[in-house]
């Protein structure tokens, strides 16, 4: 955790805040987060980060530290630092449960606080829920694509830093994931890490024999050894060896990792080796510059592939690697708002969402507003903070992770498509679609 | 700063080290951090991140919840955790400068150390540096694109995570950034820190005109006001009348900010009004899904920006979202060491780069043996560590800015054009060339 979260903010939340404490204007206000179009590429996306989310305003509280930096800006009248000196967040949060799949302009989450609060933790709302969220759709579709074999998060190298990294490999068990590489996450979020060598660990010995019988001997149950640091079939015939040699001391090969080179064929060919060497049940693990779609096509080709490390393109989503998610003001003193910037219109006042479900399938939502009552949907957004308090203890990963499956299979299969598909219909309920209008033509007769 | 970063590390690290522990193998090796390749759309790297590296190097030491962690797996042979309970960086270390230019290939940092300490900090080197070089590099090409004119990072809403959007502010300052958004950023790195308002802002008032006249009653020193909301033109007008109220009470307008539409004829149009207002000295401040490609045309177009806003396209370096950095086995007890995986492989030996300046400008490098010497070159790579002590203190912040500008000046110019150009010259020593071949023709021997 970073120590300094407290204060991780766009300066302009601060500012804007000054002005409200200024002008007495630190009054109540609702604020939704949502994601403003389908990222490239994807159908649907899943909402993942709230824990965090909740976590960070339990504890909201600047630090000394921080104070004496805001101070040290020679920019905000010395009132305004102290209120934020002694600023916690009492407000309430509604929001989906993480795991559930979502779609454009559905709210995600709901502040609603004191101005000077809901605007302050947008920043630290917003990087969280959207690099989630991110990270989770995509490994939503890499578990579609390997067809149900397990995959490993190994990304922590290519991520966007430490908390891209832990955030990450939570993220993707979320949606998919058998575990992760990543140790620190191990350790936070009680889950299953994984990993035995590198092509460093072969090249310490002088031969790759040496290096697996070295292995087996330290870790002899079932690891797998990585066999393309020089020829991939000699590296088989290697573990094959090692194998033989070591299974007299209880020692067993797991797997073999093919890391490089033209996997599918390869594949092959060492599959058929251990075969030959009654080796059935040694399972081929393939990792190296993978994503949905290259796995997809090696399975289709029928390359024997039981298991994908998947690193780089999971952990930036390399092919979608930002959600636009914003977070909008849209209720306040004066009512429902509404903003009209082209392009950027937003969806008036504090909302719900509805989802219809047809035979175990999702058959379209309905945005509404929150005071409206919708039968044959179920509402999606639940209050899960009331002035300040958690209204529920954090689910146990385990359990987001049931949910976030069952989830994916309750999509249409189109959706659960690697091609992007028509839109999933979301519409707006006659209230909705009417607020808008009117506060339209509200702002076109002031602007006129 | 992440308190569990001494334990930020892939699983297979600590599995290595465990059999280096049983096999008495924990010798003195040598890693090298490089990129396998240009990534797409770059013409030069800019490398940054090492003054994290190295404040990491010296506090590494695993805490008492880690060690229990780490039992706790039950993987573990009990001495080798109490090992990593009592380890610290003992190594030595040579990099580039952070705001160096460096192309594919070219070693960034050389890590020489105990095997299992060399190993341990694998991941969080490759994670930090992959990340702050490839927003340096980013931020390299929007200055080109600005051609001078100020940009600020407004990046970390949509950043992955806070830990990446306090590197990116960072890394983009390094590169060319004005300032961030980022408060924690320029609390802890002293950087300047900018941003106003949001639309949220404008909304909290009936009246626009209202919203900017409070906002310069509190910030009267030249603000930037947001003038999109609703209507651009409109907005326009509002922020010249509120120039007009405020300015009898010593409030002045310094920018006017466009978020959305077509940027560059709204640029013109509101430069018009300002200009017959008399208000020439105001700037117009330009945002919203911008990226060096964008700011090029629009200044091609003869828009007239003054400054820039760029988040998302910059903090994930949209285009380009990761840098293929790798850290590999470079040398050890058995001599310069050679991986020759298909596409993968690597130079052995310990390595410098030399770099030839002719007339002010960067003429060629060669990578050779540290070993070597070669006249007619700068030698880019510096020792940096000492048996785990840095030489020097860090940097300041200002002076890594000063020196990555002088860098990217010394370009030859096709290189500081946006479009892909010819790769960069880099060649082999002799010697470099020789001994690859040589380990060649043993590893193909011993295949064969």
């Amino acid at each position: 955790m970073d120590d300094d979260r407290a204060l991780f903010t766009d300066l302009y939340e601060l500012t804007m805040g000054a002005v409200y404490f200024a002008e007495d204007l630190d009054t109540p206000a609702s604020f939704e987060l949502f994601v403003r179009g389908m990222p490239r590429g994807r159908n649907f996306m899943v909402a993942a980060g709230l824990e965090q989310v909740l976590d960070y305003l339990e504890d909201l509280q600047l630090e000394p530290h921080h104070i004496e930096y805001l101070h040290s800006l020679k920019m905000f009248d010395p009132a305004f630092v102290d209120h934020l000196a002694g600023l916690r967040f009492t407000g309430d949060v509604w929001a989906m449960p993480e795991g559930t799949i979502f779609f454009p302009d559905e709210p995600v989450i709901r502040i609603t606080a004191p101005r000077i609060q809901a605007q302050l933790v947008e920043t630290f709302l917003l990087t969280t829920i959207n690099f989630q969220s991110m990270i989770a759709s995509k490994a939503a579709r890499i578990l579609i694509a390997t067809d149900g074999r397990p995959f490993v998060d190994f990304s922590p190298r290519r991520d966007h830093g430490l908390d891209a990294a832990n955030s990450a490999a939570r993220a993707s068990y979320i949606a998919g994931a058998a575990g992760t590489s990543n140790v620190v996450a191990g350790m936070r979020y009680g889950m299953p890490v994984s990993g035995t060598m590198a092509h460093s660990f072969v090249m310490s010995y002088e031969d790759e024999l040496d290096a697996f019988c070295a292995y087996l001997r330290v870790f002899p149950d079932h690891p797998t050894l990585l066999i393309d640091t020089y020829d991939i079939q000699q590296g088989a015939l290697n573990a094959i060896e090692a194998h033989r040699r070591m299974s007299e001391h209880g020692a067993r090969v797991g797997s073999v990792r093919i890391d490089s080179g033209s996997v599918g064929d390869e594949a092959r060919s060492v599959r058929k080796l251990l075969d030959q060497a009654g080796l059935e049940e040694v399972k081929i693990f393939v990792s190296g510059d993978l994503d949905e779609y290259i796995i997809d096509e090696l399975l289709r080709s029928g390359a024997p592939a039981d298991a994908f490390g998947v690193g780089t393109r999971l952990g930036v989503s390399a092919d979608a690697p930002y959600l636009p998610g914003v977070y909008k003001l849209v209720d306040d003193r004066l009512g429902p708002r509404l903003k009209t910037s082209v392009g950027k219109e937003t969806l008036p006042g504090a909302k719900q969402v509805w989802r219809r479900i047809q035979d175990g399938t999702f058959a379209g939502d309905v945005i509404g507003l929150q005071s409206e009552s919708f039968d044959g949907g179920t509402p999606l957004l639940r209050q899960v903070m009331s002035a300040g308090q958690r209204l529920e203890p954090a689910l146990p990963l385990g359990e987001i992770k049931e949910y976030c499956t069952a989830q994916v299979e309750q999509l249409p299969p189109a959706f659960r498509s690697l091609d992007q598909t028509e839109p999933y219909p979301v519409e707006l309920s006659p209230a909705m679609a009417g607020l808008r209008e009117d506060l339209r033509a509200h702002y076109s007769d002031r602007a006129g």
